[in-house]
């Protein structure tokens, strides 16, 4: 494994920059340090940010990544006499952009992720409907959701429904199907008038069993023949309501949203 | 206005090319619709795009903006025979990182928000841990918390909590400063010997007492003095135990992230 320093500098937040160390994915062969230098709004900030630069060149025995978001040209310009591999979002996208869109770009900082932007709000309204509506937690405002997830306990409903609302602004309720479901063979009352906004969730028997394991070892509600008949009994109950869902087992909560977004036709 | 449509295609999520859509906040004089095509891994569903790209083209009375992840050659270069002003996050950022690090990079679709990422599980162990460290509702378990934010009521500390987990995998717990602390005038008992990792958030009345009128209208809890009283008591009594705090009035959670990871000193 080779060792190499990412430095994310921006004179903001770096959430930005920091959303392209997901790039850094595509190569495994390299172990990655991250630091994070936000809110980097000085000429002293950028002189300890090249004291660092330095300092991790010799450590790991090449220069850094550094990815930067400086509004400032002249702490921009001041940043790049150090030695390291720069990927700059003003001179790669933002300045190009501005010439496609024969604009000058705002150059301040915080604009990117400002509580300024229309859809703050709704992001912070979506997170609060989600933790109100979540598990079940209340049978009433299922007509303010954009999207139900349904699903046996622990399949993931939580974490996805709260990446939806976190990061798209989505109000996502979410409803456990629990043992009175799978008798009735039906989906709860509740539901029937929002089919049409209902996504289910489905697990594979032993990644659920080792889950509610976890939580609770030794019970029949962890017990692998449990998790294995509550799967089978919910999913056939989806199947018969006619409702789409996907398996959780191998999916990350962003792998799941993008594609109940794509369910649901929304675009963000 | 002008108006412009921004797709970001990917063959997987979107998600790390939809981050750069932040960027577009640096042109304010611009509407831009978004389009995210996910799961763009087809010849035919690369043909749907350009589809898309032909209509809105029209409609819009200029070309799109294209950001676009595509990690298979043959699709990226079918999809660039439109014309659109295409960011390719390949050929801009992945393959030169790959010249850098003299390394070719992996190709295959689904790796940057892949579970399989070493991150994931600590990110959905903190999200569980912050759920069950909502609002005090628990006086167990802060030996494991990263960060306790405290304040009072409604001034932002689950937003940022979930916030945190979610983006960085921080187990943060949250615990609301309320009247009987203010009695007593020192932090609760439990918190005494987690002071260095605790964390103040506060708020301007007038703010809270709109945020808290919301909830309960007319009520003392909402009303503008109370909301007064409130937040004076609370930063003495933060001032007095030598905590850090900022104010969430005009911060979103993205920045009052950042505040707190730089205090805590975590690198991500």
């Amino acid at each position: 494994m080779l060792n190499r320093t990412v430095f994310f500098i921006s004179d903001s937040t770096g959430i930005t920059a920091g959303a392209l160390g997901k790039l850094l994915e595509h190569f495994p062969r390299t172990h990655f340090t991250q630091v994070r230098l936000p809110f980097t709004d000085t000429l002293l900030k950028i002189q300890h940010a090249q004291g660092e630069i330095l300092q991790v060149t010799k450590q790991d025995g090449g220069r850094p990544v550094v990815i930067m978001s400086l509004g400032d040209i002249a702490l921009r310009n001041a940043l790049k006499q150090s030695n390291a591999y720069f990927i700059d979002l003003f001179s790669t996208f933002i300045d190009p952009l501005g010439e496609e869109l024969d604009q000058m770009p705002l150059t301040g900082s915080g604009i990117a992720h400002s509580i300024t932007r229309s859809s703050y709000h709704d992001r912070m309204e979506a997170i609060n409907y989600t933790l109100n509506h979540d598990d079940g937690m209340t049978n009433s405002g299922f007509e303010e959701a954009q999207v139900i997830l349904i699903g046996v306990s622990r399949c993931g409903k939580t974490p996805t429904s709260i990446y939806l609302a976190m990061q798209f602004g989505i109000k996502a309720a979410n409803y456990p199907l629990i043992p009175e479901d799978f008798e009735r063979g039906t989906l709860p009352a509740i539901l029937h008038k929002h089919l049409d906004k209902i996504f289910g969730l489905t697990i594979k028997p032993e990644r659920l069993h080792s889950v509610r394991s976890e939580r609770r070892p030794n019970s029949v509600y962890a017990s692998l023949d449990n998790c294995r008949k509550e799967i089978t009994t919910a999913e056939n109950l989806m199947l018969n309501s006619g409702i789409t869902w996907a398996d959780s087992t191998s999916r990350s909560i962003e792998e799941l949203s993008a594609i109940i977004l794509e369910k649901i036709n929304h675009n963000v």
